[in-house]
């Protein structure tokens, strides 16, 4: 049986401040990455996210990323792997305070924005994070860039993975997504993202940019929670998916 | 036999500042309330302190403050009920994430300064943060002041309490401790101080400013960790109460 | 003639966080009260908010507010006089920088939110705001609740003031308005708003909730920015006043 | 007649934390950068540190860094150039309002950390934080490394420019810094250092680690204000550039 997890970033508001449609989303993804507090969220966000995860059955996964609310946590910064480890266990370990304090056990850690995407590459940042990660509970699931050093440091550290891959990112032959600076990076066209999920969790391939398959690994797709259309692409993936008869499950089921 | 538990706030520089000397302190406290980065520390700052306390196996405690490192988190913040037990499950599972990756348990829960004193006298954040506590481990012990509201919601929550008392403060007829904007608010003779606290100890009173003897329970003693006698005036609280055959034990213990 | 001045808080964003409808506000209001980056707003958004400002030829303010973006600037934080008046300093000092850089001058300033409530019933206070408005520029007015404590210290400091008053609140009989914790604090019918304030330009009288008419002074009316039907609101004021014959000037004109 | 200016780092503590020995350094330089809110410093210690310096009759300046109090705004965060421009005029304002609270003007601008050594090496970085500088007054002297971009921004943006030199580093034969994650970064010899920067002075030259002499200009010497020695070496530089006959005199005089 063919199965994927879809998962989103969620509670990403910060004070009086909006973003995304978490309540409406949850129908439609797995698993939530929760933002902890650094790039974006705030205690009470928090916990109210959490507590609407659970009642949708929906799998917990902290979203640390960079001490940085005016940048949205998508500037890199350079840290140590040492900062990176006390940022990611800080991050896990508030989180999973609302987590406790509702009955639950948390599941995955997904970073966040410049976090993720520094990590992909860094051999040192990756092992720093995956390190933080099995330190505060072994059981937890580690999400990363399919083919990323992230993905090498958590099984490496004995970590479960969950590889991600993106509907709407262009992938380079490397296996890499290309650059948000690059004219290419997204696909505007639902139709064209929705086949290059399907194709990307039936023969773990995709098509780059320079016309070559590239092999991945699909575990988790990510499902962006922002813009106006998140929703109704959510909702297209979804029946996509179910229509090809692959089952849709939290990664820890 | 008496027994009594020596705190002290740790953990309270932040990133490149420093502030009192942890490391030598704790070799003369049996606990320690390491700050959660609200008010104090950081994420590095918190995983070293938590090393260093369990290194001397001090008794490890949350110490959650308002988010307001400018004013030390002494500055009263308007918070509601609800914003308070929110505050108060983020730092908990922050610090937590720490003593996790240690592969220990935390004892306790402090709050600082003006969450303390706010608490100490309002029922409704007593009662917010009590419930905080208990939703994240209903074995975590709650630190508060000897007759305060905190102390009492802990009890009424089903926590284990303990009720604190401080050697260079003055008291007031009601219990409460005299205002710092008072003159009379510190006692500055390390004698009184020390004299003072081994009568709370032995019989349960201290003599308010108005002369009248005050009831309270002394399970735990605050040693400031800031000022340049911090350290001094430890050691003298550490050999007064030795001499006098009471035991310095950690409260889990 | 008559003449009134509208202002509106404005660039109260944060970061990727959108607020408001400033761009449409911009030409139903005369005066723009920008937020420095302590409840809201940032250094970005600062600078693109005087940029607009000045496009519609609309009077500049700084909007000095705590340092609490969490809580938007609307929590009482129990700050010394010495605090607020850096505080002050500070934030104009910042919004000025971006005033200059346009080759502008600023026109107000109005404290935000719980630092603006605190003010108008604390003499202390609002001495120390007055003068920190006329330590930067005595040309700058001070705008405050009409009949409030910063109205007096700004007149005794000799500054020149803006009375505000307000549409779509209660008041009291001693000109106080109705805390919003009342459930009749605000006014929720448009026409009963706009009647409120053409009466209290054209009489300089409102009549409180105990049905008793009070004096005050309406320099100023605040329009607020955020909420569904800020926008429609705004020019529902805009035109009534219009029809009314009252001109709608900025306070420096 | 030589001349040159003494620079060092001020006002760079924050909330209840010290660093530094503002008060007796500025005995020994001529121009003060003082911390603005961002990397370090807060309204009360910038308020402070301008009357301090007023005093003493140094040349104030602001020192704006990224937004990072916990990493000291020692660590690079991958800003935009427009993001830069709206940080320095943020802070450059933010200091401004305590200046001229005193009744005082702005001498300078030196970045501080990350970002002087970025704009060192990033033409569109320079250009845009010599922009800034020149928005929001083009009187105000840019401090920056001697041969560095930022200097060329300056000089082509119109601004005075003062080029910095440093006792203590030692240089490559580019004429920049040897980075401080190399051993031989930093001269611990006070003898070394100040014959190196008398020479600087007399000679505009420096012997680099490849045993090279390199060309340079020494306006301004920078004066580290931290660390146990600041103090002695601040003396130290002083008479022995005073012994040399070397004037010292804040740039804008």
């Amino acid at each position: 049986m063919l199965r994927v997890d879809l998962n989103c970033d969620m509670g990403e508001g910060f004070g009086a401040y909006k973003m995304g449609n978490d309540e409406d989303l949850l129908d439609y993804v797995t698993s939530a990455n929760i933002a902890c507090g650094f790039h974006a969220g705030d205690p009470a966000i928090m916990k109210k996210t959490v507590h609407m995860a659970l009642e949708k059955n929906v799998g917990i996964g902290a979203h640390p990323g960079f001490n940085d609310v005016t940048g949205f946590g998508r500037r890199n910064i350079a840290v140590t792997p040492d900062e990176a480890y006390d940022l990611v266990v800080y991050q896990i370990g508030a989180l999973n305070g609302f987590v406790r304090a509702a009955g639950e056990r948390m599941q995955h850690v997904k970073p966040h924005g410049a976090l993720y995407n520094m990590a992909a590459g860094d051999p040192q940042l990756a092992e720093a994070i995956a390190k933080a990660v099995y330190d505060v509970d072994p059981d937890l699931v580690l999400y990363g860039l399919s083919g990323s050093e992230l993905i090498h440091a958590g099984l490496k550290r004995g970590l479960k993975t969950a590889s991600e891959v993106f509907a709407d990112r262009t992938y380079q032959r490397t296996g890499e997504l290309t650059s948000r600076k690059e004219k290419n990076a997204l696909i505007h066209e639902d139709d064209k993202a929705v086949a290059q999920v399907v194709r990307m969790i039936k023969e773990q391939k995709v098509k780059s940019v320079s016309g070559i398959d590239v092999d991945l690994q699909a575990d988790t797709v990510c499902i962006h929670g922002d813009g106006p259309y998140a929703l109704s692409f959510a909702k297209k993936i979804h029946e996509a998916l179910t229509a090809e008869k692959i089952k849709l499950l939290k990664i820890s089921k």
